[in-house]
């Protein structure tokens, strides 16, 4: 398929493509302040996370961001703060249609400052749609390349229905023959451009489909691609909630345990490891951190010892952990000791827990997340076994919910 | 209008009202491998919220709940467990419409199995859409008692279009003239009745639109209500975690916290008060539980004590609290305590730890999340602040979450 082809090098989008992201609306149905796409999900706005999925792709070239007038400091900051590399700002028009036109024109000679490179095909997509795969991509930049045109469509959720003018059942649609059109949608630049073009005060208006524009100015009649549900648009408040589990479960998928140097340590990694992958993580397991090592971007990392750590300790192993990781999503450190001699430790020392409070805060700061568990030792296999139990369960709730309320937190298993 | 006259006593259903809960689907769209009206959320499977929803409105009379045979012994127990009452299981057909039917049949001399009362008005709803308000289904009854027929609208998320053979875009619908046709539909008994009757195989296999049988078949021409955003339908595997959301938050929206008598806590309670009112909580403070006393169902409890509590103490309390609610949904106790000595306590030692964490292993089981928070005391106001905003946050994430894996912890702030 098209994927092993781009693994072997052959790249077969052997022409310039480029993104234009309408992003200018105001999200009434939300029901929230902030516009939807500017919403934040684990502290990261919705926005930046559309853009990462375009901008990990490297046969797209740039992204036109469409934004309202007032929102342009903030897009300016997001764009900095994540490190977006292929994205200009265009200040969105009165409707949609309006904003999307803009878009296209930053790569014309009629638009307005520096023009970008003349793309063959343009993808159009929702800021609110954040979870994209390449191959999907892949096969609307193909279609639309060959055709002029392509959209992504799927089924019909609920049945659609036709009113009277009194408000009364007129008749309703056959649901097989219809589809839902989503995003995103290819065409070829000269098309879409020579179809805004053409497009009537009406239809910049109350126009809502790009696709119909042009088969209506250009003949171009699109191919629709079934796309997969994972392109579900945020659209009420509740799909917030939606897209954070989503996100979560992505960030929460592995780990990696350093075990230290001793046996008790080794011993309960094999443990651990056992119990994560059984809840479906993937764990691996190393000695140390070192210095020049490389962490995924995406491991959570997990630190053992048998004695309680000191927050000197806790600090200087962050500072390891943030050299070897590209931190622009957040992780997770869980620190986990063994208690074996069962007497009090430092954590029940006011000045301690405080300090690894105050240590855990700022790493927040920074993206991480810090934890700590503290396991009770026993001789009892029954109890042991039980202890075990627990931490893996505080292992993935700890992982997977990353709350913010519970960061330096010392837990008990 | 009309829930204020409800409210005054003079209700407008003067008539029998039931409702049909198709309920036998297998939900392959989810990925899951229980169907979504099965699935759990905070534990409890998402039909029982449904049925709830329905049970809490004494103008409903009964509701047949319509599952598939495998499904029989399953919904038995969500029956007895949840205690419904007005509920009756029927068993699915091969269709949904065939479901439908053997639900209407449950009303009459046709059917198998002792006959239900014969209403005039009957609601058809989807199990898997939880969130129904009172007002929502007297305006439905109403409509459906008046004009025959009535039906939930709303407006299309997406553009519809159609495809031709080949998979090109035909034509797009224009939007504003069409809606989505949701749920509840409410209809005469008589009406949807016949018109199933007259139902042909087709219409049983391929027909999705209750109100276009009602149309084709009587002649009904439904009313079409604008219904709220609430009405979604739980329909992919992320909607599951928009649901919890949703739940988790109707379930965090007040506490109450049990001062004791001594200056310190009360002190403690109005900090508190202020500070998770200002987080949008509902809190109102008393001295103390005393036997014969109701707490409202859905209220959290906040216990404030100046020493460390004895896993003893948790008891007693948690068993004084179990008899003054309705455990039927979940609720949180929250055990904050001052540690004004700043010495350790018992939660420093392993056995009580262990020991609060059984205590809070066996309450989940009946429903209720135990955590506790030790308070660092000191005499340094910024501190003091400091300790008070993290205690607001923790409860809040306690509260919202009410997390399986953290409960029995004892926390810091
Ligand atoms: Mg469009
Ligand atoms: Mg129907």
């Amino acid at each position: 398929d098209c994927l092993s082809e781009l693994t072997k090098g052959r790249c077969p989008v052997n022409f310039p493509v480029a993104v234009v992201l309408p992003a200018a609306g105001s999200g009434e149905r939300t029901g929230l302040s902030t516009p939807k796409q500017f919403c934040k999900i684990l502290g990261r706005p919705l926005i930046s996370y559309t853009i990462h999925a375009f901008e990990r792709v490297f046969w797209i070239d740039s992204i036109v961001v469409v934004v309202a007038k007032e929102s342009h400091d903030l897009m300016t900051d997001i764009i900095q703060k994540y490190n977006h590399t292929k994205v200009k700002i265009v200040e969105g028009g009165s409707t949609r249609h309006r904003s999307i036109f803009n878009g296209l024109l930053a790569f014309s000679e009629q638009g307005f400052g520096p023009k970008l490179q003349k793309p063959k095909v343009v993808i159009i997509h929702d800021a609110v749609r954040p979870f994209l795969e390449e191959d999907f991509l892949l096969k609307i930049t193909l279609a639309a390349n060959k055709q002029g045109a392509s959209g992504a469509v799927r089924p019909l959720v609920s049945t659609v229905v036709a009113a009277t003018t009194g408000g009364y059942l007129d008749h309703s649609l056959e649901r097989a023959r219809y589809r839902a059109s989503e995003m995103p949608q290819g065409f070829i630049y000269d098309i879409i451009y020579q179809a805004y073009q053409h497009c009537s005060e009406a239809e910049f208006k109350f126009g809502t489909e790009c696709l119909e524009l042009a088969l209506q100015h250009c003949g171009t009649s699109a191919v629709l691609i079934e796309g997969p549900s994972s392109l579900w648009k945020v659209t009420h408040k509740q799909d917030l909630a939606s897209a954070e589990a989503v996100i979560k479960e992505s960030l929460s998928q592995s780990a990696c345990i350093i075990t230290g140097e001793c046996t008790e340590t080794q011993n309960l990694s094999t443990w651990m490891k056992n119990g994560l992958m059984a809840e479906g993580m993937w764990v691996d397991a190393i000695p140390n951190i070192e210095q020049g090592m490389t962490l995924s971007t995406n491991r959570n990392l997990i630190k053992l010892s048998v004695n309680s750590p000191k927050s000197v300790e806790i600090e200087e192993f962050m500072k390891m952990c943030e050299e070897t990781k590209d931190v622009l999503y957040p992780f997770v450190i869980l620190w986990v000791y063994l208690n074996v001699s069962g007497q009090a430790s430092f954590s029940q020392e006011n000045d301690e827990a405080s300090a690894i409070m105050t240590l855990a805060e700022d790493a927040q700061k920074r993206n991480i997340f810090l934890y700590c568990v503290r396991l009770s030792y026993s001789k009892d296999s029954t109890e042991c076994e039980r202890t075990m139990n627990k931490l893996c369960q505080i292992t993935v709730a700890l992982i997977r919910d990353r709350s913010a309320a519970f960061s330096g937190q010392m837990l008990y298993a």
